[in-house]
């Protein structure tokens, strides 16, 4: 049985009780978040011990990291170095996206290696593969596909990016009104070309019962992929993504009807000014379901700082309804990241998500910056340390490790210093 | 005359065009903006050819960067080359800080090397010299801290914060409503502890008059320092900081009544759900000129990384009001910032700048985004480069100088690629 179909039975399994303690919210608030499909918990049956994530409506802002191996760059043991910096960092889950080398072994590496859940986009192996047998996507047949999804399941992948909400009528709105960077979803593009020539709809959105029962059977909380996000600041809220919107609305009730857990997935690039419609219409068209979201990048032109593009839009999104935001590193639009990159990556989406928190009013994340507040009042540089969202460079630039701390930003003439004298603040 | 006069009479001044042609604006509306306040041309009368930088309503969002000397740090060069750093990668203004040498000698090559405006704190060399001839700070005396003020002036300093919006009132307000970080201002500390000492009210309140007689004759741009700006994010819009922009409120209508161009200077450490409010505050109270932030800081915990959490409150921030973002370095909090800080401050500050800027319509943001687009759909890397916010580390990550470049983020099955294919363009 599902997380969801315990919960509608009125169940509390130690899934949720794991989100309770995390979160620090009663169980039974995390039940019916589950029951009514505002809250999911990311855990294929097969999984054994990880550290849940539970995502949506009360709770933390979630992080997800990207991991994978690319036909230009298949190196595994990078890729598990990247999972254990990620994780180190704070992630609160990972996606593999692999798409070069032996997939299935990196899969199984990554599964074996992360603490936290895992998801994965099976179009992408179903792509490659199709490439390496046909010489091109277009050769995969549907039963390819549900063959790579269930076989992904099978291995105990916890969630999956499968991009159902794309159909001709959504093409053809978007063949209609043109846009300046038409698809920039791997998936999303897999897919069209898949079905422009086959002269085919697409299988995963034809076939949807197939794919919630297989997903059924693992409890593999599905993320609706965002096939047709806008790619650049200029195609944000247009009708092609409102479309594509309004059918994911459809597949989540369909989902949620089957006992499947279901989150949607997000853009993308969006001005600021866009990022509250943005969050509220997939709120109030996918009947409230979590939305995870791939930035939110607030400007097209911040290469190399991608990840402060998407650390602004995070947080702003984070603050208006998105729950789970995936990381986005400095390499972003560039190359493939480094491992130095996937921290960075991690630590910028981190500070996102508890900007958000802070402003949802979360009462962990307003107890941890009073303790800040009150330790630099207090000038305790090893709480300060401690409280940081990532100690190891707080303390680096605090003075190193040998206890010989110094705050040289004022001199004799620190503010804190000189107020708290005034104060009478020991 | 001032700008303010000039605008007043009908009068378009070469300062005017030239903020005009940079904004691509009628110039008609920036005189108009300069005499109703709502645009500040920061520019001493003495100072000679710099890149002038219009700030206010309908204009770009615009970046300030800090440098200057102190006493554990006291290497004038290192400040040169930090606003040689600055200015490459494209601030629009400097404040000159410095705490600790020759401070007088310091402004002087600050204002010879800046190509653009520059501001002062007066109260802080005023400070500090008191510290060394007496001591103290409440050794000062209040013609000693005028004496500064016309020093700076007269050396040709195009804006200086001034610390005016602190009174006995103000500061009975915080005593008897209580604050996690009491005083964070380094002026406001150093006023508090003369008043509090010395039992006298504030000079630069009760003798705002004599302020204004100076900066009027060098047509120095004021921005009513932020005494009282909360420190942490549960200081924020508490009682005393709502009295202390009520105060700056009053002052701001009597030096527009003046013919003195003038800003207010705001938080600080302001939770995202408090950031319209905290703009929209301003902007009603103080009859609408510019509003200059430090920050605003989205969280109190993002120690080495507080220019990401500047980067996140200042871009919302500057979607709901703010004009002009004063930057901050990963340094924030730690320590003194390094020429690789300043750099990095000043991109990251850009960044939320530009995303404010495309949230609030600004054409000519619009149109870089929308070549940035264009030229990631056309496979145009050059294009890509030049457009990037830093186009150096772009390049870098782009594959070096050589021109061969290689886009390694996706190999061969990249989705734009891919796209490109479907939808025919080449």
């Amino acid at each position: 049985m599902t997380q969801v179909q315990h919960a509608r039975m009125g169940r509390v399994t130690p899934e949720m009780e794991a989100v309770a303690a995390a979160e620090g919210l009663p169980v039974e608030e995390i039940m019916q978040g589950v029951a009514e499909g505002t809250i999911v918990i990311p855990k294929n049956i097969r999984r054994k011990k990880i550290r849940l994530c539970g995502i949506g409506k009360g709770l933390r802002v979630k992080v997800n990291a990207l991991i994978g191996t690319s036909t230009d760059w298949n190196d595994p043991e990078m890729e598990l170095r990247k999972i254990a910096a990620a994780e180190a960092a704070g992630c609160d889950s990972f996606m593999d996206l692999s798409t070069g080398g032996d997939i299935d072994a990196m899969r199984k590496k990554t599964l074996t290696n992360a603490g936290v859940p895992v998801g994965c986009v099976p179009i992408y192996q179903a792509g490659i593969e199709a490439i390496e047998r046909h010489g091109s996507v277009v050769g995969m047949t549907p039963d390819d596909m549900f063959a790579v999804i269930e076989k992904q399941a099978a291995d105990g992948i916890d969630f999956m990016a499968v991009h159902s909400a794309l159909n001709f009528e959504i093409l053809e709105c978007l063949q209609q009104n043109g846009r300046v960077t038409d698809i920039v979803s791997r998936g999303g593009a897999f897919l069209t070309g898949w079905m422009l020539h086959n002269q085919k709809e697409n299988p995963l959105y034809e076939q949807f019962d197939r794919l919630l029962e297989i997903l059924l059977r693992y409890d593999v909380t599905l993320s609706i992929g965002d096939a047709i996000r806008p790619g650049s600041i200029a195609d944000s809220l247009d009708a092609a993504q409102m479309k594509g919107l309004i059918v994911a609305g459809e597949l989540v009730a369909r989902a949620l009807e089957a006992g499947v857990q279901v989150m949607v997935e997000g853009p993308g690039h969006v001005p600021l000014d866009h990022v509250e419609a943005t969050m509220k219409l997939q709120k109030s068209l996918c009947h409230n379901v979590p939305y995870y979201i791939l930035g939110t990048l607030a400007t097209d032109v911040a290469a190399g700082y991608d990840h402060i593009a998407a650390a602004i839009g995070g947080a702003l999104a984070g603050m208006v309804g998105a729950n789970f935001l995936c990381y986005v590193t400095p390499a972003e639009h560039l190359g493939l990241p480094t491992e130095e990159d996937v921290r960075a990556g991690v630590i910028a989406t981190r500070i996102a998500a508890h900007a958000a928190d802070l402003a949802n009013g979360n009462r962990a994340a307003w107890e941890r910056d009073l303790e800040m507040a009150r330790a630099r009042v207090r000038g305790d540089v090893e709480k300060q340390i401690k409280l940081a969202i990532d100690p190891e460079t707080a303390r680096t630039a605090l003075g190193g490790a040998d206890g010989d701390y110094r705050c040289a930003a004022c001199g004799e003439n620190c503010a804190a210093c000189v107020a708290a004298g005034f104060f009478g603040i020991s």
